[in-house]
């Protein structure tokens, strides 16, 4: 219903614990966030794997009690998953389970292989063949037809012929693997549970469940668990560079998470106040878009020096469906989402912060949500730079006409949406609020903003149709 | 899952409107917050009433377009509705809607009738048969029993008859009658919509629809709205001190409503200056138990001169169920709802803000939440006074062995929920923050923190059980 | 889907067994054959009454064990209701459950009250208010306003003022009161169980949980049973006819129940051997219309001497919902539920019977369908005369235009159904069958065939309005 | 619910057909008498399938009309499925939809594969990995191994590579190729509608779209169907002998069907009256166990000049689940679907037939419940000889020990169900009625009643423990 960008994926694990399946549960509520379409969980009882998937929720798909007898054992994995348009069907759940020559294994996946159509292609052409249309199928298909005799082996000989964004974990009937890819796109750590080893995209799933927080799995770590302990390897010869997505900060990992070694919100925070040194404005008050432009929003009217205030409530009780009024010729969208407070803004300048602006669809109902409630100005201030480019590495970008920054300048933007000024944030900005809190050396990906893509995809045909060159 | 008390409904209502019904489900979309067991819709189409009433959310309980081409007519009546203990089942839905000897009639109640048991007993001894647990059954009954003609007499001499609280929403096959109460307990708000006339219960509906607000409906004043237009009455003769809610304010309006003629958030914000600079503190900074008590807390930081900050994060997946690990002596309650952030929190003086506190058991789980993510002192500070006394007017309060603060000193209850400091704002101070937005002279209803109730009640056993007295 | 009459009602009572409530659901699945849009119970545990009622099949109304825990007590009554048009929602379920002065009662009906208009009419005049639009209701009304003391005469007073057909069962929180109306339109006995007392609509519910069978209940017997055991009353002052329904024993009865003194299966089976001997035809074979004309199929083969076959198999997975082709011109209707078999009908003369024809609409279908399969004649034969008159007793019969036999002669409706020959049974040839049975002296109704109604009803208008004068 | 085999699958295929998904929903409606745990449909439009599946009956899965508007195309499969112990999950529901090399291609299967834990094996060792637990699954992975070029040689080179049962429809995007196994185990036939071609595995589901039966398939015959019409292939150079499985006609067929050139009703009845011939019986007349068990008491009654009496009445509205009482000693099993005709039994010499017996636990109940409802003697006849032998060919029967007749005498058998005589009919019984409705020659599969295999296993050890040798 708002206009962002969506994850694709979150991921959870657990080896050594009695109620695996339902910590993984558990994990999954604090990582629904990342995906909301469809989720699932496998667990191990040493012998066997057993599954439940399904299309939903967390709390929808996993309501009764005795589907967790169904799930024994002390190892599980879950996923929950945004699906992307036109594969939003059952067979595309996570976690993907198969059968091979040496038992079972099951995978969830966070990411993006920019090379599947090649690999899929190549694997097809041997006599393979494929069950669902996820990139995440072709993994286990190198694995199956790995030629090493190890597991540990045979995963990375397989991760060795994809390339792309992924953070894994996988479960067979006595192991759990954990692998980042050499690049770091995506986020994944560790924690530890009364003995228990857990892996999760962010560090509220820990939270919930009181796990202890260890550390970030590193860039191209592949971390095997099993009985005897947990083992770290390092499979990738090749040095890459460490370009984690810098899109995790700015919108979808949840505030309270530490990823990539820095908490969110603060940086999020900082994000905000960036923006007002930079791009100022002589106004009364400061409001955000909510919930996400929050801790941004704070930043910015701090460092300006101007009030904050809750200029527009959010409605908590917004179902998945809506019926909109026949004869109606106005739509509800973001009414039924947000609603402004005219004492508030009535006869104010007002600076409204969001994170991002995607089709510039919404904004420019929430600028008019806000000027009907009586502002006299209203200067928008974006988070993050324009979104001018797709993402292929795990996110679900629309195509490049849709994204608003792609085609219009800044000027026209503002005009679209009818602020009286509208600043992004820069790169630089962002770029200098992260070394703050983190290491000064690391890259970040910020291909969706600067076209500047860290690993190249073969498809030059197809990325052509996206419009990217 | 949180600790707060209940609103028990809500009300809407429309005459002279093509998509009348549909128009109630957004009303009702919008008043959701008041009640989420039950919902219902009684539609007319200058013939006939229908209804639709459900158990659930509205999303939920009007999920398909084809429920709306069973509800023709332009006029309609809606009813959001919280459960009380063992009365949470379809037959307790709202509106009501009975024949009776002049035709059809269906109302939709906000409020407590004080004298129910005794009117129904008095009915049932002439002979009439009560179909549910509601109080708002014996409005029904007397108005089917009324000896005047009209329908406007028969309803003015139902109410003569009833003690209490009451917002309510009549719909017959031609009419739409709002009623409030003489001490106007409860809200009710008139509103006009391309030539239609709205009633809700609060402002934030009219806002969704695109409704112009005109004026609250006055204590006592009865609104007759049909073809040739609208009327308004003042049937009650005897007169009674004008007594609206004041827990509205605090808890449970939206922020963005207007009731009682003055706009919700400001009054909030306003308790939380007057908090701090009653009980100030020498701390670090102030978070919020979100979301409610987010307008006190940034009221309170700013009148302190201390940074406001998001130190607890909401998740907001959370689902209507919830499967606890079986083995776990963990409760998650809480937990899942609510996340702090440590890196804001750890070695800090925390001042958190909260609206009230009925049972002790979540502001324990909070205070105890903070401390483990590093806070080094918390100080609660509360934005209403203790609430200790159970209310007669419609609102769902635990007996008052659960209220806390009925058994238990302000001292007692900083230990059992392990604050630092405790404080609340008192009566005077809520007032005193009243007067500053609108008319000096009204009094509130105060009656769940003083004790001192403005309609009594007949049934002293009964409150004596309540261990009133 | 098939071209029949519907019963209205099944009623089932229990008093006295430790597991009342879940032998009321055995017995309702029994009955179900009596209605299946709605049903419901009620059960007692000496103090209150609790109730569970919904929409569908008592297999998925009752899907859960934990319902039965929410029906405790040793009592219990239950309903299974065929809805007519525009009354088939919730509100309309029974049993009816209300609270009157006494305390409360519960009522599960089957049939019909004739003068139900006339008597909620001056209900409504004296200030009564109607939640339902069910003539039931007007009981229970009669009942809280009857002017005498006990229960027993209360509810004698309240039936002397009602006209029509009941088979009823009342439950109080300490009584179980079972009735049937001085005509005796609808059947109701009664059984003992492990020493409980046991009421219901056909035996087929007693053998399900293996009650004995002890007798009817006779026309005009009120049963009242509680702690002390049973007592029978016969309130009624005027000598009225007795006229049970002849009906149940040509459709709506099972065939394996004992009703009205009579088992059903061998009446229906000499319906057949009548009609043989007044219609004989010369032909290869009988088939049947399954399942209802089995029985009458099979006597009319024995007494004509032909074989019997099964001409035409039922699917017994025909589902609620069925999605015609789009651009179909074909109806599928009764071909989901029946096929002929072509070995057996080719080249054959061939003798179908039913029970009843309602609109002729199915039989049409039917006997293309037996000819399309290559039988060489097709002869109809009906075990009961032309349905030409609406039941007022509680059937739901279609409106006298609808009736075919209302105004075709016998000659047509073989034309309009394409039959060779067509033949139905005779009032006396129905009479004769069921004196070999049971009671020379008992006149049974045949109002649907005769138009001779034993009880006149009120309202000529509305009379006139279905056709029938 | 009743004590019987389980056919496992039936399958349905269109081509060229403007509704083509709609029309396997009404063959699948037909043919849902083979399966009754999932179900699904694949069509296609020419560019590419498109998939339905789900857990339950066809009306419950396909309930929405939507539904079809996302199976597009004039070509399309279906299957509907019985669901093994342990495999019933949404994974092995069929038609099985795959992408490979050369597009996609989905199939639907009836039968079993008795080498396909060696082919599954070999193919896990080459690489390929599984996703479902079905053995279908194999012939995929084979078809995208095969190293011929055409579609159509990579399916033969694939069958030749399995042995057992098997009816399978394959569709591609541009073609449906429907192929029996060159044993011709299970049925399949072929028939036309409006110029489309229909195959499905019994003619019943011709006769409701009223397509017109052509011929069956025959035993190692393929067909390929695409836009310039059908070719038929006979690939399988090995002779084997014809061995359509016998118990098709005893019992898993639907009566009005057409299957190996038979009609299945008069076969049945033909069952019976060998039966009476064989083993008389001085006897009052001859009922059946219902729906199953008619034709041939049917054959009996007339062959023994004894009447034929629905004596067991079945209830058609039990549901899929069912609350027993909590305290109750009695089972209600199979009382729930069948209720004595006490008129009927009372004091006569019953011959009761039925169709098979596997485990005895039913017989014996229903022995009883005749002998309760008054019976003198109950005389037992079975139209099959005694069930003493697993299927690997596509039934789905329980493990050795669990057939009665593997480890019991017929006098041990009759003594258990408490009947006073109990006869089977014998192989050469059910040959010589077979003879009299088509080819001579056709040997049948009766490896449950004789233990010869006409396909031998490679897994030895694994048929030990289903105890066989």
């Amino acid at each position: 219903m708002f206009d962002k960008l969506h994850e694709e994926c979150g991921v959870f694990g657990i080896f050594g614990h009695p109620e695996a399946a339902n910590l993984t549960y558990l994990g999954l509520y604090a990582l629904q966030h990342r995906g909301q379409e469809s989720c699932g969980i496998v667990s191990s009882d040493g012998i066997q794997l057993k599954a439940h998937l399904g299309m939903g929720l967390v709390a929808d798909v996993f309501k009764h009690d005795d589907i967790f007898t169904k799930l024994p054992g002390s190892s599980a994995i879950g996923h929950v998953r945004y699906s992307t348009a036109g594969g939003n069907d059952m067979k595309n759940c996570q976690p993907i389970m198969v059968d091979y020559s040496r038992g079972s294994i099951a995978v969830a996946h966070n990411g993006n292989l920019v090379n599947a159509p090649e690999v899929r292609s190549a694997l097809e052409k041997s006599g393979s063949i494929f069950s669902t249309t996820a990139d995440t199928e072709t993994i286990v298909h190198l694995i199956a037809r790995a030629k090493s005799e190890s597991l540990v082996e045979r995963v990375c000989e397989s991760l060795q012929q994809v390339k792309g964004a992924y953070s894994l974990a996988f479960l067979t009937e006595t192991r759990l693997i954990a692998v980042r890819d050499p690049s770091g796109f995506r986020p994944l750590s560790l924690a530890k549970l009364d003995g228990a080893f857990v892996v999760a995209s962010e560090s509220c799933a820990f939270d919930l469940i009181e796990a202890e927080y260890i550390r970030e799995i590193e860039p191209g770590e592949m971390i095997v668990i099993d009985k005897k302990g947990m083992k770290s390897y390092f499979p990738f010869k090749e040095k890459v560079r460490n370009t984690p997505c810098i899109f995790e900060y700015i919108y979808f990992a949840r505030p309270d998470s530490r990823i990539f070694n820095r908490m969110v919100y603060p940086v999020r925070k900082e994000f905000g106040r960036q923006l007002a040194r930079k791009y100022p404005v002589d106004a009364d008050l400061v409001i955000a878009v909510p919930d996400s432009g929050m801790p941004a929003a704070m930043g910015f009217a701090e460092e300006a020096g101007l009030p904050f205030e809750l200029g527009l409530i959010r409605n908590h009780y917004v179902g998945r469906t809506f019926i909109e009024p026949q004869q109606s010729i106005r739509h509800f969208g973001v009414k039924l989402k947000l609603n402004p407070v005219r004492e508030i803004l009535e006869g104010k300048r007002v600076v409204v912060v969001d994170d991002s602006i995607v089709r510039g669809t919404t904004s420019r109902k929430i600028v008019k949500m806000i000027r009907n409630a009586g502002a006299k100005e209203v200067h928008v201030r974006i988070s993050s730079p324009p979104t001018s480019y797709p993402c292929f590495y795990g996110i679900d970008t629309p195509s490049r006409k849709e994204l608003i920054s792609a085609s219009h300048s800044i000027d026209e933007i503002a005009r679209y949406i009818t602020a009286d000024t509208l600043c992004y944030l820069d790169i630089a900005g962002l770029h200098a609020a992260l070394r703050q809190f983190g290491d000064h050396k690391v890259d970040f990906c910020d291909a969706c903003f600067s076209g500047e893509y860290p690993i190249r995809f073969p498809r030059l045909t197809d990325t052509n149709q996206l419009g990217l060159f």
